[in-house]
This record gives structure tokens, C-alpha cells and sequence, in this order.
């Protein structure tokens, strides 16, 4: 039995929490808001974030950092990406050398361009990071439906580490130790999202998705070929899966944004019709900056790039991607 | 502007001969019923296949072989794949040396184990043969809804005659010399598509779907890669793309049976509610002779042929490929 704090008592951190529970850890879950942290120790729900769902009686929440430090000396991070570097500059002194942090976090940092992980090492120096990922809507998984899922680090240690932490009979880890490439895929996913909700809005169906879904993949493994990662990882679970999962869920907020993006035809009509902004609209033009940077064309990216900043409506964008000459259909080069 | 004909006058037939009509191609469409080929000749309608779609006036149909012999050397097949042996045997002096075969049909003959193509040239010689494949459900294609497709050939030459017959403003064609790759995706989809249907019968969400999907192409990549064909076919259109797209649609006869088969709990139930035999149920377990046969592991496929056999349940299928150890992640090893 291994001992592990997860910081972040959110529908996602309790999630988490929850699995690290039924793979038979010793688990301390860290919470900001005292109400919940309290409820989860009193009555074991989190109403707030999992409505009625029981968590297992074993899971014990603090909202006193001191405690959660001390616990463990493995650290899963469950906080909100923005919250990230801010959050992790004001803990920084309580990680001690040799303690094992799992990010669960996906996107870009915009201003800085960076990874979730990058960010963790820029501030807390080279710990062992690693992140685990693919295709896990919380709402299924605190069910308990079967998922799989990828540890992913820079060592295969590290990764099946983690994937010893997390295996249960419900949740299937592979390990992997493409750190990059599973990060820059889960990263880039929103955007690729984005773009089907939008070809939904726009009324088209699973062809013009699939299209979308499949040639937006090509993208990033090119993305993660030329950054020295695994292309292959755009194919598996933190990318093909984690993807066709948020495509598939009317409750993803990326698909929903572009649903109104595609109705309304103009960003400023899906605001003022109530829509808030989301993680794909603000990372596509980070994501396209970033692949022009290595040289790598990214049509579907950057086509929602363009609509989100108002150069194309939906209808010229569309327009422009089926113009392009095919060539062969290329994986990677 | 290229002559064709195409053979087949049902939805799928009928959608081909418009895409290639808009791609500036003079067309003629055969069909078996003469009651189809004059409804379209006189209304440009076939409503016992296309309700009131109206065809391309200028498309003409016949059911003289004749006529549809002499009128193209480019012949593209749109028959049922059932039929394709019988029929090619009957048509086989009608094929001239140098003609074009361009297979649209999708799986495996049960009998012999070979794939649409290989049936083509085991009957007719060593002709030009291709095959144009990709998610591309006939009811949104035919709207002229944007889609991708591959049009795959043993030499890039005849992949690219194949993509310029093909090739309209809504008809994205990539190119493929990876013939084999793009036809054993294309003929294992509708078993992973029977899998991820099982499991939504089961009461499963997106997570679990992904999973299947993922860990299902994952074993057509290896499978290809055992046969010397490109594993990144099964990331492309042929691949993922027509998985995503077939999963997608409620439409899918596949999906649906296996929705039921997931509900009932077992073949005999299904059956008994009425439900008709499909492609995948027929081709499961000739596709894990054919990786068994080259020592690829197919847990996924497996689990739907055991299904389909009776020997297992669905419960207890998910629950062995639940159980399976995990390793790394990679997408072809």
C-alpha cells in the first residue's frame, strides 16, 4: 500500500482520489474549501462537485497544506492549469527531493507557450514529473465504467510507478515514456474539438467530423515528430482516444463552444449568445505559433486559430481547408 | 473530363456516380433493376435508395453490360460484397487488359479469408486494381457534405488517376500505396464498431467507446505491420476515420447490433428480439484466424468473436480484456 495526497478537491481531484482509493493506496485528499473538505470527511459525497455519488470511506480530505505534505511523498495534482504556476511558486518549498509529482493536467501556459510539466520543472526543479491522461470524462469514471488511461514520464521507472499507483479492475494504465508527445496530444485535443463542434454547428455530420478528427490527428503527430516526441502517441489513448471521448460528449465545453461558433457563423455572435470561452480558444493560437515554429503546417489548428480571432468565419475557413492540395496521406512526414 | 462506369445502382452506387458526375467526369451508372435505371433517366431520382434526392441530370443509368462495358475503361465497383465472386466470374471476359477496377466495398470473403481486392485479382488477372475508402456514410456524402477519403493502389501512379476521377470541392482525396493497410482497416471496422456498440448496450459512455476504439485500432496497426503493410494506415481516413465516423452514427447496423447484442446479454437473445445478422458478426472470427495466423494478439477482435460464437458473454469478455497486464503503450510493436 503506497501513500499519496491529491491536491485538488474538484469533480476531477476527488475523481482521481477515488481510483487511487480502489487501487488500494492510503490516500489524502487536499482541498482549498473547508465546507467540502468536511463533507467529504463527514459524509463522504462532495455535492458541489459529484451531486449524490458516494466516495469510498477510506478517502480522508484536509484543507491544511502542513498535513497534506506530510502525508506522502507522492503528489498528484488535480488544481485548475491557470492556477498552476502561481500555486506551485507559493508551495515550492514544501516538495522535498525524491517525491514523485503526477500532473493531470492538460493545455498550454498561453503567455509562456509551455506544458503543464514544463512549467512544474521551471519552477520546482528536475523532480521526477510524470502525467497521466487519455480518454477519462470524470463523470464515467467516478461510475467506475471502464476507461483506459496513459502514465507517461521521461523514464519507464517513473511510468509504471504511476501506472502501480492507479491500475484497477476498472482503469486500465499503459505506461509510456513519451512524456512530450502524450502532453502536446492531450494539449491540442481542445483545439481539434473546437473544430468538430464547429462543423456540427455548421450542420454537417460524422463525415466532415471524422474528417476533422482524423486529419487533425495527422497534425499532431507531425507536431510531435518534429519536437523529437512519438508521433505514435497521437494515435493512442492520449490522443486518438482522449479526443474522440471529448468529441463524443455533449457535455465537453470545447464541442459546445464550437457548436454555437458554427451556428452563429462570428466569435462575437456565440459570446453575445452566452457562450464562455473555453480552453480551445485560448491555446489554438498559442498551438499554431508554436507549430510554425518547427516548421510544421497545421491547417485544421489554424483554421480555428483564424476563426476564433475573426480573419475567417466558419463557412471561409472550411472553405480554405478543403481547397488545399492532397497529397499522400502521410502519418508523419 | 474521364469516362467511368460504375457498377451498382443502390445508395452507395448511386452516391458514387454524383461525386464523380461534380468531379467533371462523364458517368454511366449500371444497375441490375430496370424499374431504378429508368426512374433515373426520366426524374434523376432513385427513391427506393435516395428518397427525393435528385441525381446529377446529366448522370445516365443503363442495365445493358453492353453498353456499360463499352462505354469506359474505368470501372468502379459498387455491388454487394457477397456478390462480388459470383458476379465477377459471370462479367470476367467483359474486363479488357488495361482497364481501371476501383473496388468501393469493404471486408472480408468468410470462405477464403481474402480481402475485396484480392478476390478482384484472383478472378480477373492482374488488372489495375484500387480501392477508394474513408469515412464516408452514403446519406451525408450524397448531401455533398465535406469528407476525406484515400484512394489506395499498389503503385502511386494508379492511386493518383484514381484521386483525380474522385477528387470534387467537398470530396477531399489523399493517395496511398498502401493498398493492403487501408483494406484490412477498412474490412476490421465493422468488428471494433460491434465492440464499441456491445459496450454501449452494456450501459458504458465515452470512455469505455474510446478505449475500444483505441486498443481496437492499435491491434489493426499490428496486424498490418505483421502483413508488411504500413501500420499508420490505421491512424489515416481508412483507418480511425471510418471507425469514428461508423461508431458515430446511430444509422450503423453495426453499432446497433451490437448495442443489442450488449443489452441481451448474449447472440441468442439478440437474434431473438429480432435483430439481422451483420458484417462484423460474419467476419470476427475470420479475422482473428488471419491474425493468428501471423502470431498478432487481438484481444479486442477476439472478445467479439467469442461474443458472437456464444462462448463467452459480454460481461465476461469485457472482464478478460479488463484483466489482460498492461506494458507500454505502443501503437505497432
Amino acid at each position: 500500500m503506497s501513500k499519496v495526497t491529491v491536491f485538488g478537491a474538484g469533480a476531477w481531484g476527488s475523481t482521481m482520489a477515488q481510483v487511487l482509493c480502489d487501487a488500494g493506496n492510503d490516500v489524502l485528499l487536499w482541498g482549498r474549501n473547508q465546507e467540502v473538505v468536511d463533507e467529504i470527511n463527514s459524509s463522504h459525497t462532495n455535492a458541489k462537485y459529484l451531486a449524490h455519488h458516494t466516495l469510498p470511506t477510506e478517502l480522508k480530505a484536509t484543507s491544511d497544506l502542513d498535513e497534506a505534505f506530510a502525508f506522502s511523498q507522492s503528489y498528484v495534482l488535480a488544481i485548475p492549469s491557470s492556477q498552476l504556476r502561481a500555486t506551485l511558486k507559493e508551495w515550492k518549498p514544501r516538495f522535498s527531493e525524491g517525491c514523485l509529482v503526477v500532473s493531470t493536467l492538460k493545455g498550454i501556459e498561453i503567455s509562456t507557450q509551455l506544458r503543464m510539466t514544463e512549467v512544474i520543472v521551471e519552477i520546482l526543479g528536475p523532480h521526477r514529473v510524470a502525467m497521466i491522461t487519455g480518454p477519462n470524462l470524470a463523470d464515467e469514471l467516478v461510475l467506475r465504467q471502464p476507461a483506459g488511461a496513459v502514465a507517461a514520464a521521461t523514464t519507464q521507472a517513473t511510468s509504471e510507478e504511476v501506472r502501480a499507483l492507479f491500475r484497477t479492475p476498472y482503469y486500465r494504465v499503459y505506461t509510456s515514456v513519451d512524456l512530450l508527445g502524450c502532453e502536446l496530444a492531450g494539449a491540442i485535443k481542445n483545439v481539434i474539438a473546437l473544430a468538430v463542434g464547429i462543423s456540427i454547428g455548421m450542420g454537417f455530420g460524422e463525415n466532415t467530423q471524422a474528417m476533422l478528427i482524423t486529419r487533425g490527428l495527422n497534425e499532431v503527430a507531425r507536431l510531435c515528430a518534429a519536437h523529437g516526441a512519438d508521433p505514435l502517441s497521437a494515435a493512442g489513448l492520449a490522443g486518438m482516444g482522449d479526443l474522440v471521448a471529448t468529441c463524443g460528449s455533449p457535455l465537453s465545453r470545447n464541442r459546445t463552444f464550437g457548436e454555437l461558433l458554427g451556428k452563429t457563423g462570428s466569435m462575437e455572435q456565440a459570446v453575445a449568445h452566452g457562450a464562455k470561452t473555453v480552453e480551445g480558444v485560448s491555446s489554438s493560437g498559442a498551438i499554431v505559433e508554436i507549430a510554425h515554429r518547427v516548421g510544421v503546417e497545421v491547417p485544421v489548428i489554424e483554421s480555428v486559430a483564424d476563426i476564433v480571432n475573426g480573419s475567417l468565419t466558419p463557412a471561409q475557413a472550411l472553405q480554405r481547408l478543403m481547397e488545399i492540395t492532397t497529397q499522400a496521406e502521410n502519418f508523419i512526414r
